[in-house]
């Protein structure tokens, strides 16, 4: 099995999941006549981010960690994002990055050294899986399941199986 | 690389990091004067489970998804605690036992057909990586992340760094 194996599946699985659930809060803020925009910046505590930057946080966490494992520098993207409809399509722009990067190249990174911002502008090196397991899954999880909290603090109707979807048996 | 460097670092790791979460809730309720039942019974919504129930339910897909991967059957554990105390036992008998597991079994499970409930009395087969991936690692995550949305709903001072503890470097 290679790192691919376990990296590209679950970001483009979760930004889908992260997709719907913006679909769901979008039709809940029509439904009760509340300005998207509230929901947007809606926060579990005082000092935490709002779901919109929770979004682009899942989205940055996606492209950082697949670009690097690539051996590219990761795209930066404006976080300009005002409504669902432009966070849906930043989503869709992070999942056509991913795909769009070589999959043999990231399946191979497993003993790479990857360099990666590590906060108040110091950087870190971990070998590519070690990047994976430490950085990359749990600050993607991390900020998707933030997400999924706030809205359901809101009251919009979001299940487990919103954020597990169904997993195809085999 | 094999499955075990995924699973059991991740598992290890960030039940660890759960503990912490439960230190800095049982501080927080003495030096606020919270009864500590208070902060295991609080939910992010009245449908939602309560912190006690998400503690309880990290524990169990670390050493369900574990466990399987090690072709064994998961233990059961009483879900009685009521104290933080009781909580941080659990984690720890969740911890030992994950360790005590054949690593390299797990590590060669990533083709074997691993069989999970999958709500409502059914049963899903999986292969052990795609299992993993798609309900492992995701209902752990869950579960950890929603733990720490609820502390920091209730005030609790933590931190994105007690969330991911500080990887080592390469």
């Amino acid at each position: 099995m290679s790192l691919s194996e376990i990296a590209v599946p679950t970001f483009v699985r979760l930004l889908g999941r992260l997709s719907g659930f913006l679909d769901k809060a979008a039709a809940h803020a029509e439904a009760k006549k509340i300005d998207p925009a509230v929901l947007l910046e809606t926060r579990l505590f005082p000092d935490m981010f709002p779901l919109v930057r929770q979004v682009q946080l899942a989205s940055d966490f996606a492209k950082g960690t697949t670009a690097r494992l690539a051996g590219l520098e990761p795209p930066k993207y404006a976080d300009e994002e005002k409504t669902f409809d432009e966070l849906k399509a930043r989503l869709t722009r992070t999942l056509k990055f991913i795909k769009s990067l070589d999959q043999a190249v990231i399946g191979a990174a497993a003993d790479k050294d990857i360099t990666f911002p590590a906060g108040g502008g110091t950087q870190r090196t971990l070998k590519g899986t070690d990047y994976l397991v430490l950085s990359g899954l749990p600050n993607f999880y991390f900020h998707v399941t933030t997400a999924y909290n706030i809205l359901r603090h809101c009251g919009v109707e979001l299940g487990k199986r919103d954020f597990l979807g169904v997993p195809a048996s085999s």
